[in-house]
This record gives structure tokens, C-alpha cells and sequence, in this order.
């Protein structure tokens, strides 16, 4: 637990760029700590200053490297950029801010790149609440652009890259992935698609499988049309045509309100997954106290039944 | 959905025997139907009228049979008896009251016994929720003995089963059972032992194996020892001597006045879970009207943290 009179020292340093501070930060919201409304609280003012870019794809489509590519492309643009990875099969969950992924060590000196592995271990309200709130924590150290990088395989990671500003799938050549993309459901939630290993054989045939789909699908004027991009991170092919889509799928954002739209969809998800989470809490501590043991007596011998004495027990939150 | 209107005469029906009106009642907990707490009002009178008995264990160490066999002596006796089975591995699960067992056919024609496989889909609660529902349902229609059948696979059913009045947990020889049933936590909620299939290659070693376990935990005086009793249901040996330990610990508890304190974490339990369903339900339903909205939208451009939002959602319940 933190104390409450160490988090205005903690947003201070953030501020100033220190990274420890950020970690620090950042370990608050992952663990649910109880100084986090206090957190939440003072970095308000600095709430959608960041693009935030998902990026989704199967284990093996090469996100670690694409991210490590297009990190570079949006340093060399002057961004000060973070990096979530809310990867489960990642071998660097658990780790401290900076120095956590040996395949992103090229950014590991770059004091302009914060780079963090999440786990939603302790968490309240899961993913759907840490990953928006680690956001908050990288907009207020300065960052422009937030990258959030998620296996596309539970349903969880897919829901939390479908909440950023523009989402980028990543398919690869083989694998069928096409395919396993539709029944994942991450079809639906792509802004951009990227066939990555462009150069192996069978990239053609993705490619074309994707836009195929993708013609399939009716769309009304003024719609966006994901584009799909070829792309060999590992030779840093495709990363600028890559960050092309990303701008042009935020002028569209901009341009047709969505952006808006796109961010009070993320607030309220993570709104609610903060009241559904403290909501359970209190009824756990109502366990320790009188109030429901005494409820239970009353049930357990019919002097009540169990939908009242839950009525009762809401109102005593 | 149930007509308010439909509530009495259905409780009226399930009172005087009517098997079919029973199965609506449970399809109405199953179903999690907006007429429950109606339902469980009317309910409350009985609550606390029949023994509650869970019988847990592995697949394949003779679950159903033993129940069948267990339910036929209890029938001789002058029970009525309902039986719950609580078993994802049922091919029985979602089917109608009575003639839904086919190992328990020789009861399906038996007025004196209710039989229904239970699932958890659709009700917000889940089985922590709907179980002591659907035992009230039983004790509302007669039913003095309730049997609560579960796989001890899933920590949720093994926590069903520990709601018992007194729980049986079924061993079998070989497989290395009861170095299982440590390992799943099932060993802590028995309160009698049953090594079924007791003629097969093993028994003994696994009756001394779990004899062994007892003797390693200490219990201080007026504790109570789990009898370890040897089975064959398949030839109706050992029935009697499972009814025995049953009555014996029911006269234990009793007296202990550990009774009353069962049924009040069962209670417990049940309210508990049916609060945090309400509170789930609630927050959904504000996502479709403008409070979350708002709120969102407010959080969205920094006017409000994400945690202030959550508690003005929960004041809105």
C-alpha cells in the first residue's frame, strides 16, 4: 500500500520524466492499490492527450518485433511513445518499466520510450480497468503515443486492443490465419490490417483472403475501410506504410467524430469495470462484519427469504 | 418470463405433489426469472425443513449409483426425497424432473422422489445461487432429504457441496484417489468417507491411505473424526452403513449446534451471491440509458476521474 502523501511526490516526478516514478505508478494500478482513486484523481487533467494504438495478433505474427519497428519510426518522428504489453504467454510479465523485453532492448536507453509488461494479478476490475488506467499513467508522463500490444486470443485482449484509438491486426502468411482471425472475432474489431512476413509464401493468398472478407462486409458512405498492409518488420519493411494507415485512420476518427465517440466507449468500459469491482469488494467486507451473518440467520430459518435480505444487504454498501 | 399472477398457484401446486409444477419452479431458478424473489418469498416458510446431504467424488468412482442406491433405502425408510445433480459430465443436464436419469429410472415412476440435473446458464448468481434455490423449491414440495450430487472437479463444486448439511465425499481404489482428493481440497470438506467399489484390487490400500490422512490433522474435543465406510452400490453393500454415518453426524451437528451454523454460511452464501448478481444486472442496465453516458463522456476529456465516475455510478443504483 501506498501512502496517500507519496502520490502527489510520485505524479511530480512522472511529470519530470523519471521512469522509476512512472514503474512506480504503474505497480499501483496493476496491484489495485487503495492510493489509486487518489492517482486516478491527479492525472484527470492530463486524460486523451495520447494516441493510443492497439495492437493485436495470434503468438508467432511477429508483434514484438512490429512494435519494436514502429516504436523507432515514431521516436525518429520526435513522439515520446509508451508501450503496453498485456501478453500473457509474454516471458516478461511481472517485470519493472524499462529493461523488461529482451526483443525491445533497442529502446531500453531511450529515456523518450516507457515500455511495460501487464498483468491484471489483484485487480479489481481486471484488464478491462488497468489498461486504460496505465494510459492515464503514460499520458501523464508526457507520452504521445500509447502502443498497447495484446495476444489476440482470449476475449479479454481482444476487447481491450478494440479500445483504443485505431486497432492494427497482425496476420502472417500459412497458419490459416485468416480464418482463425474471423472466428477469434478480430476481424470486426480492426482498423488496420498488417500481413506481416510478406515474403514468405502464401502472403499473397492472405492477403487477398483479407480483402476479400473485407468486400464481403456492407458499409454505409463516410464508413472506414480497414486498409491492409504488407509488411517484413524483422527488415523494417512496411513500418512507414504502417504509421501511414495509423494517420489516416485518425484523420477519419477525427474528421467523422468517432475519436470521440471511440474514448467515451473506453471510459465507460473502464468506469464500470471500477464500480463492478468495488462493488464486489464491499460485499466481501460486509462478510467480516454483523450485517450479513445476521441477514443469513434470518434466511436460514425463514424468517426472511434470500432476495430480500440481498435487497437489504445492497442498501448497506 | 413468469406472471407475478402464475407464482401462488404454482407454490400451490408444487405443495401437493405436482411434479410438473416442481420442474417449472426449478427451470424458473435455472432461468434466473425475473418472478424469483416472488418465488422465494413465498418459499421462505419451508426454509430449513429438509436434510441437506452433498455426495461429491471423481468421475467414475460410482457417484450415480450410489445415490440410486442411497435414495431407494431412504424411500424405504418413509423419506421424500429430491435429488440434485450438479454435473457439467451429465448427459443429463437441462433435462425435465423426473425420467431424466436413466441410471435413476427405478425412481422415475416414484411420486415420494424428485430427480433434476441442474446448470448454471443464465442465472447471475451461478450454482452458489441456484443450488440452495432449487433445495428450497424441494422443501416447499415435501421433500425431507435433499441429495446434492456434484463432480469434485471444479473448486465451485466442491464448494456446493461443502453448503451440505453433510457432505460425502466417494473414493474409489486406484488412480491414486486420495492423493487426488487432497490435492482438489475435497479431502477438508468430508464429512464422512465412502470407498466405493470396496471388492476391487486397492480398496484397502486407499482406506488406510485416507485413515493415514485423518490421523495426521488434529482436532481438539467434541470435534468431528470423518468415518471412513467401505461399498460396493452396484451390489447395495454398504448403504446402510453410509445411512448410519450420515444420522450420525446429523446427530453430531445437532448437538454441536454446527447445524444452525451450516445453514447460515449456506444462507450467506446465497444472499451474497444473489447481491453481486443484482449489482452485475444494475450496472448493465445503466449502460443503456445516459447515466453512464454522461459520465463517461465527462471522463473521457479529464472533468472526471475514472474513480469518482464509479462512485457516482454505484450512487445511482
Amino acid at each position: 500500500m501506498t501512502r496517500s502523501r507519496d502520490v502527489p511526490t510520485l505524479i511530480a516526478r512522472a511529470r519530470e520524466g523519471d521512469a522509476r516514478s512512472v514503474a512506480r505508478l504503474i505497480t499501483l494500478v496493476e496491484n489495485g492499490d487503495e492510493a489509486l482513486p487518489q492517482v486516478a484523481a491527479a492525472l484527470a487533467p492530463w486524460a486523451g492527450r495520447a494516441q493510443v494504438i492497439g495492437l493485436t495478433g495470434s503468438p508467432g505474427v511477429g508483434k514484438s518485433t512490429t512494435t519494436n519497428e514502429v516504436v523507432r519510426a515514431l521516436r525518429r518522428a520526435g513522439h515520446r511513445v509508451g508501450v503496453l504489453a498485456v501478453d500473457p504467454s509474454s516471458p516478461f510479465t511481472g517485470g519493472a518499466i524499462l529493461g523488461d523485453r529482451i526483443r525491445m532492448q533497442d529502446h531500453t536507453t531511450d529515456p523518450g520510450v516507457y515500455i511495460r509488461s501487464m498483468s491484471s494479478r489483484g485487480h479489481l476490475g481486471g484488464l478491462a480497468a488497468t489498461t486504460p488506467q496505465a494510459v492515464r499513467v503514460l499520458e501523464g508522463a508526457g507520452c504521445d503515443v500509447v502502443l498497447v500490444e495484446t495476444v489476440g486470443v482470449g476475449q479479454a485482449e481482444v476487447e481491450i486492443a478494440s479500445l483504443a484509438d485505431t486497432t492494427l491486426v497482425l496476420l502472417a502468411p500459412g497458419m490459416g490465419d485468416a480464418i482463425q482471425a474471423v472466428k477469434a472475432g478480430i476481424l470486426e474489431i480492426a482498423d488496420v490490417f498488417v500481413v506481416n512476413k510478406a515474403d514468405r509464401p502464401g502472403a499473397d493468398a492472405t492477403y487477398h483472403d483479407i480483402q476479400g472478407m473485407l468486400s464481403l462486409g456492407e458499409r454505409g458512405p463516410g464508413e472506414w475501410r480497414p486498409p491492409v498492409v504488407r509488411a517484413v518488420a524483422v527488415k523494417n519493411e512496411g513500418i512507414d506504410e504502417i504509421l501511414a494507415a495509423i494517420e489516416k485512420h485518425r484523420a477519419w476518427l477525427v474528421s467523422s467524430d468517432r475519436l470521440r465517440l471511440r474514448r467515451e466507449a473506453r471510459a465507460a468500459a473502464e468506469v464500470e469495470a471500477i464500480a463492478l469491482g468495488t462493488l464486489r469488494a464491499r460485499l466481501g467486507s460486509l462478510r467480516e462484519g454483523t450485517g450479513l451473518s445476521d441477514l443469513a440467520a434470518r434466511v436460514a430459518d425463514g424468517r426472511l427469504d434470500p432476495y430480500a435480505a440481498a435487497e437489504e444487504l445492497i442498501k448497506g454498501l
